[in-house]
């Protein structure tokens, strides 16, 4: 993978531009998110036009990538966090100018459907990110204080080296992993197979996770990635917490993943607890990482310059 | 697109070999289907181990792809009739003897999940083939006496040259198109790209449909396809006959392929009524066709040798 700058670290005091790069943003849930940003010391500037709607867009592709270029390159602020997921983020990444970006990068906040752009950055340009809270989504409705300290941590660049990092996952094939880590909405990232942002995971210790897909889905896509010949080359799988729909049990889930990582001789690891399904603890993408033997993660660098 | 060996006609009194390459089967709609099939006066031979179930797969990977080359080779059949989508056929598609297959085609007939395979004769090695009932699906399920008879001629061969074929569509973009028949459900051909499997559509007249998925979803899929840059070369889009989920109208569906077909100035027609909605017309695939300035479907060619 490509070796980009990292952004700097993020302060007490220092601004975060919200943008809504996906869906539609619900008033309620943004102004409680941005208050919640604001009491943890950080100071919240928010996107023109970030409530407007069309369909199941926040405005139309020129709008929201509008708000996208207005985070990434608004002077005065030190990252850039996403109201919310859904749908959008990919038909945005044409529109950004990236390589303005990659020569001043900021820490990009999300997860969910802005992996699109968190897996972008790590594997095309090589630059660090955090997949963790969202304004109007996470920051307003859950209240996982670990989780926001994770992120004000990690943000903050005071990660210790080789810090232990969440909690232990459970072994499902293989032992310990070492790699960059990455990755994150697994029907997301796998909308972008054959795209020119398609992500090249080559090498990285990748986290997957995601929410409402029944268990015959989260085959046919690891299928289809295993297939194209795009997972011959990571480290390992770090799967996020999930929770099975229907009548499908965790177990059902386990199987598909333990599968997967068997039929492709790679290290699967079970239940970082990142993602849609309980708490969302920051995860720094972009970085060096190590899962060991007992499925306990340690970062081996922080995301951003210090 | 390559030119492969069209399959034998499927006339009263032939064999029709039934085979379940993707989900679980049910007994009940299994024999209501086959009875049919006897009542149309083919003669149906099910596979061994047509009711095995494993989780959302009839039976292991081994197990399916044994049903398929079964179906594809038994010297006394003239057509292979699959019993059921949902998922698996994808996983099937490195396990069958194509090379084979090609040197002495025959009709295979199904859609949904099935579509893997479809898609696959008609652009990788050429040869017909029909999206049309399946036996423990349709053919148990639905009472369309014309969809039954569509199949029936298509397969025998019956159909006249230039014949008018379905029912108008309604124009969503642009005009008149022709091209080689092929496509499916969307989600499923989706989940070959990238992939040594995935259809290579151009100079296709691609027929889409899909169940259960949201615009959003549409979108990302068509967004997809767009960014790889693989709908660059195709003559046009016929949509079939699709069903909303949740709160959705037709008409949110009709923007999102009208949308779709200004990005790419591809002509989009709406609501063949081929698919999962509604009547299941049969529609020969790898065959050339024209739709005309005025939404009506003519096929140019059959199916079948002859």
């Amino acid at each position: 993978m490509r070796k980009g700058r990292k952004p700097l670290p993020l302060r007490k005091g220092d601004v975060i531009a919200v943008f809504a790069p996906a869906g539609p943003v619900d008033p309620g849930k943004l102004s409680r998110g941005i208050a919640r940003l604001g009491r943890a010391g950080f100071v919240p500037e928010i996107a023109d036009g970030v409530l407007e709607k069309d369909g199941y867009l926040a405005g139309s592709d020129a709008h929201r990538a509008g708000q996208a270029n207005w985070a990434f390159f608004l002077p005065e602020a030190r990252a850039a966090m996403a109201a919310r997921g859904g749908f959008g983020t990919t038909r945005l990444l044409p529109l950004v100018d990236w390589g303005r970006f990659a020569r001043r990068p900021r820490l990009v906040v999300g997860y969910s459907d802005v992996t699109a752009i968190l897996s972008y950055l790590a594997t095309h340009l090589g630059i660090p990110s955090i997949h963790g809270p969202m304004a109007a989504a996470d920051m307003a409705t859950r209240s996982d204080g670990p989780a926001l300290t994770a992120f004000r941590r990690l943000a903050s660049g005071e990660v210790s080296p080789r810090e232990l990092w969440g909690f232990p996952c459970e072994r499902l094939h293989g032992g310990a992993a070492e790699g960059i880590l990455s990755g994150g909405c697994l029907s997301v990232l796998t909308s972008l197979l054959g795209t020119p942002f398609e992500p090249d995971f080559r090498g990285a210790l990748l986290f997957l996770e995601d929410v409402g897909e029944p268990c015959y889905r989260i085959d046919r896509m690891l299928t289809q990635w295993i297939q194209a010949g795009r997972l011959r080359r990571i480290a390992g799988i770090v799967v996020g917490k999930m929770s099975p729909t229907g009548g499908e049990k965790e177990d059902d889930l386990r199987k598909v993943f333990a599968e997967a990582g068997r039929s492709i001789s790679v290290p699967v690891w079970y239940g970082f607890p990142a993602g849609h399904a309980g708490p969302n603890y920051a995860l720094p993408f972009g970085v060096r990482a190590r899962i060991d033997g007992r499925g306990r993660l340690f970062l081996l660098e922080s995301p951003v310059a210090g």
